[in-house]
């Protein structure tokens, strides 16, 4: 199976050509001070399942714009204790889904969070959350929607309700604030990379096959949806190809990366042809944080290390947070 | 080569099952009187080109809700009378693209416009239309874009458009306001047929493999997209079966011709595995109109005529506008 | 999106023309008696995880033959009085996977058993569990190993595997042997037939888009694997129909459920490629036992219903095991 | 595996409706005067191989308008008495390859030819015959070469070849003239069915899973190249059905089946998505000779019996011919 | 997406291994003498079409070996002086179609020609020429007709037709014959660069994406048809490699560049799997003119520029025939 | 084409970085002893044909463990002295077939033996051996049958097998045991391999485009089955990599051919993706004996030669085994 993207020794050569805009950490600064600024307020109504061990929540948080995004918080029924918090995002399409289809944070003894993706959520779980923006000529999903500027991009509004859920869940008195992780898989691995990002209060990332990282290169190496949505775009608008690049920085994990101090767990795949091994490695490479790893999976494609990364990750967040035992 | 749907006699035995709602005469009534009390000025902008027997414009109209929408209008440079409006709708993906893309209508004697469709423009040829307006959960694309509720639901805005590009061009002085026809394959086609039904200045109406007809039973035959993002949504959302039919019924090009008095030049294909052979004829059947007609092309899939239905209808329409010799 | 097989109305007409063997119900049951007699001891190695609310067995009980079969039992860690038992059997080619991977049912307060199925485990999650038995010339995969003697093939191992996982768990003095039922999906559904016709302890089944189902229909119908491994088996060895046919007569998912008492709840989808939706329905109508009913999702291909069958099949379940409140 | 085409008893019921031409019997008259009229001379040179048991001659025919065409000719290095002739035509794009790659009529005891097929043999098997002719507009392969006029059609030539290199052939001294049969797969049985039709030297025919045969059900039924090369012409050429379909009653296998005595092995396969059953059966009826067989493989595709009925043919033809013990 | 072949810097880099024969030019010249030498007469019937601004002439003219070939002329109605002429040739597998197909060079104020290419025509647009020469064993489709002898290659005759239609429209009084250009896409392309190769009288070229150029390379970068016909050739013949290679280096679009004094506006598209981009370099770098230019497409396939870079070609030529203001 | 994996000059520079295990040649004796010593009868049945010129017999021989293999014996029916000895192992998934499906060796003066492959023989021809060994959890098809343990692998059994054939036949009194050759293509070509580096009574061996060659680049290369059921099996067994290569470079070509005296006649294409041309040219550079040769195809897949090997070979073999004349 050839590979599709670099190998070792290349592989380890590799670095990204991305520039941090000058004024990238103003940029969403200045993005979550106007959104905090609407503020809004959370709902938590009990749901109904029939599950014992756990209580579930049906949350609804005011995210970009103070636009009303939803989650489901799952957590084990009987709390000595403050819980530490993991808030999880999901891959590109999905939504939360149901509260039962993952449990295993909860079970471990987490305040269990995961979010909706504003407008995402039909085509491989359900979501229940609008993007109330619409949006110039664009490539059907999400990639290009509203690329032509960086402040009506779509990921401008998803990145800033993921720390969003976190400014309304940190709060709750069954968190423990001090103890608060993200995670996520392909796109949800690269919004957790943003808001470790942005938002210092997250102190463990666990990206996951990562999307939305190294974007020249991505677009150029990746041989299946969805970074070929930009691909798509720019073979019609052939003239916008300085404009799209330019608003994508703004967005670029490997620029998250090189500021965010959250300790770290990445993933990659080296067979992965959605999310090339080089802008995994690209990412990680740069990610500011010392306490960091990665697991590869040399014979893996985009599924990666599926419930082999679940489990260490369980064993290295309980670590690092003191759950063991 | 299989045929994917009826063949004849069963073919023609078919009739639709769609019930037209019973306010959906007045459900589009105050639809556009909504948007034309919002109102807004047109623009028209000569283009620079190299052609030189025609004059090209760069028109923005208000549409929906006064949005702005983009069209090319191309009319021949020598012109001593009024000359007949011709108004194209384009297929799903696709916007106005360049002038000098389409210039048959023009060199034929016609005032031609060829619209953008809102948001659309960035899969075969390239538009410059916003659709300013979110979106619940959907699946990419448009055909799901707030299909829950009609008054939310993507073409509703699309069609009003249409109707209002007739509104802003039937005012110039150059237009003969008693000879408006409208023309377009699949979704143009699906348009041609939702203006022809709302607005009875439009004098003929040409629907090209016409897409948008016949709902329920479109998203049951149709073996490629874009029939199939709703059955993709339904997929997932599975409860909300009941719920998407009913909007759409408010939006299927059968209720149109129910109430089009409208000359009618139609063309199906019976290999088409996109728009099916009988939901076209479904909507053919119903055209309120006496002078209507049909072509069909037994071989051909969706690209249905092709050149061979330009020229039927270039033959066609000069006839009923009185263009000949 | 063309239906793969009937729809309704001719749906509710159709009847599966399989004809149960006279000797059926003694070839299973002195098939049982075999293994039985060969016995085995069951192992249970509690296992590390990080999960805190439920405990974790790793289990090990005999087979068929008396061969060794793993599982993941998982249940509360507190309980208070004797656990309803669930027994899972999984989809074709996959394996037990990982204990974390699905929690709903114990979080539910279930004892709850994935089973491993013999030599698969390799395709999209990891087994343990070795089928020791060779097999004369076949195509890849299960379908038709051994298929040429309804003694040696294949799923005699398996199903017998099924019955004797209950055999071994009913004993367990948390276990409360007046409440079993069996779940699955696809060849888990075609596996919990198998079992809830041969052993009347199990008082539910749950076959969710059950595979095995009416073979000569379904390998006519079916558009993909794997029921198609014995359309190209047969494709090779030509003279053979007669015998395969005869063979499968013995594990068809109708004949079982012609026999079988249990309560059940059935889904199935009518876009399934795989597991046609005739072939499901055959076996529901055969159903014996009088409470049973069928959850139908018009637009779903194989995946049916997916989370949201999970959640009718938990609503159901816990009203019949009287454990609702 | 749903099938592609009728099934019983649906197939049994179906009749082509093609129509045999008044002046088909005169046409084909007519045709072979015109070339045998032309002449021209066989040449037969002794080929080197390491083969010691048979001996293999590279011959040159004079086919249409004494056109060269090109053949292997084996037989038995030990021959005590005339041999019985066997002549095979070879299916689409194929040629006559090498003499080694079929040994089994010549090991049998027959003097066998396998003729190219002209300007084809480079598809799977090597030719080198040439077809000197040209052609209009007309669709990669041959199918559609010439289509527009009965005298211009590629088949016309090849048809006229499979006739002629039994001219040349019967002439031979080791041939026994009453003993001559003729075969082929696909293309190759659609061959010796038109050469069957046209010569009554000819005692036996057959064709496996013929190809050429009630084109005006073919074209609609075939999933698969080569029939659809008719399709994807009329999907251009719009207004030459009919023109077509008159030219293609020329060379219909179910009208050269009415007019052939010679006894008949044909093969056909249910699931054949290339040359459907129900063609295949059009022929087999139509045959007018009253020894006919059909061999039937009811899951296999275009690949039919293979070497199944190659087994089949033997033995029947050794039986016919005499040749048994 | 992964780029198909070399990107830049690697690209700059590439040269052509293609060696002109040393008779190239001889080849040519002898070639032409020969088909000029038997003549035969030009026809311009007027074509009845509703198109008021432009008239239209259905031609004939003689072409290889004074066969017939068609073509559309079509050019302004009123015209108030000679006009440059502009002939497009087409690509792989269509025709000329119709003339209101392709209006905007006539708008534009050029005699505007559409040659057909001989047998082409049934693929994705209509052709009315006919190839009335033969071939030897070829795969289906044109590139390997005639391919084991440089006298009988198909492009011989029709790069022979591209020169001739110039000699008879160069002839025609309303044509001034100062200014003339070709231009094509793809196979139109490099027909193009060959007629501007052999006939001086062509002032400049626009070859968009041209195909035919460094075989060599080609056949072995290339990913679909139809290079890919010399592959398959060559996988069956695989003993006439060389012949086949030294036929195609007197048809390669490298050696007519290497003595084409045009000139020259190229496209190439960095995307494109089937004229891969160092192809089209390789005879854009041997252009011997010294007024050339490449526009590059980076993230487009074949499509390369389209409508783009139909704008660029007329404002480029308009320009350089001097028909700006 | 692109090709698939190094060409040259870069293929010609590559070396296989598999070690030949310490107790490589130690592993097979103790393996070959086993079955030896467990021994068995051959039995040879004639088979009744209509083959005229060759006798067949059905044989029986025992392999590995003593199990039962069968395989075809064909040779000339009139024989003056003893013949050579061909033995053909066949292609991944097909089994011995039919004897008149291959007669060009015996035609050729060899006593021909086609033997079955174990468990294989229904995917493209039959076969009638059964596998009486079962697997731990696997991939569907034989690559990773009993792979975590070198004494459990499928192929153990099956080169075993190879070797005892010739056991077997060796002693048979027409049999020249002083010109014994073995050939196969693809895993036939690989098993040839196996058996001609433990066996050195092989005097030739002709491995036509093998298989089962320089696993750990062929995993990596291979964009085809059957090399990809590894990769799949590791993309699931996450943590048994270094397990399976360890167990696999006893079944290494490139370790037998590092063993093997035997004259050599290999092939190899370039443009194969399943077996890739380094991991044949690996083997190839290693192969000990001194007379050996390659013939290379550049524009083939993995068809390779096809008869243009066979022919090769027969010239080749007949040649050096003294046949000629």
């Amino acid at each position: 199976m050839p590979f599709p993207d670099l190998v070792h020794p290349l592989l380890d050569a590799y670095e990204s050509s991305v520039v941090t805009p000058a004024d990238f950490a103003q940029f969403w600064q200045s993005t979550l001070a106007e959104s905090r600024a609407v503020g809004g307020r959370m709902q938590m109504v009990a749901a109904e399942t029939t599950l014992k061990l756990v209580d579930v929540f049906d949350v609804t948080f005011p995210g970009f714009g103070g636009h009303p995004v939803k989650g489901w918080l799952v957590l084990p029924r009987e709390r000595a204790s403050k819980l530490p918090l993991l808030v999880q995002y999901v891959g590109y399409g999905g939504g939360r889904g149901f509260p039962h289809e993952l449990l295993h944070w909860a079970a471990s003894g987490f305040a269990y969070f995961r979010m909706d993706t504003r407008g995402q959520g039909s085509s491989w779980s359900t979501g229940a959350t609008p993007d109330p923006v619409g949006s110039t000529s664009q490539i059907p999903g999400m990639m290009t929607k509203g690329v032509l500027d960086r402040n009506d991009y779509y990921y401008r509004r998803v990145f800033t309700d993921g720390v969003r859920a976190i400014d309304a869940l940190a709060e709750l008195d069954f968190v423990d604030s001090d103890r608060i992780a993200v995670c996520g898989g392909s796109q949800g691995g690269g919004i957790s990379l943003a808001v470790a990002g942005i938002e210092n209060r997250v102190k463990a990332v666990m990206p996951d096959v990562p999307f939305l990282c190294d974007f020249p290169r991505a677009v150029r190496m990746a041989a299946r949806d969805p970074y070929l949505e930009i691909v798509r775009f720019l073979a019609q608008h052939r003239e916008k190809r300085e404009m799209v690049f330019e608003t994508l920085r703004y967005f670029d994990g490997v620029c998250f990366a090189r500021q965010s101090q959250a300790a770290a767990l990445y993933s990659v795949a080296l067979m992965d042809d959605i999310c090339p091994a080089s802008t995994v490695y690209a990412a990680y490479r740069a990610h500011a944080g010392e306490d960091k790893s990665v697991v590869e999976y040399e014979f893996n494609n985009h599924e990666g290390g599926g419930p082999y990364q679940d489990r260490q990750q369980m064993t290295w967040l309980t670590e690092r947070f003191g759950m063991v035992g």
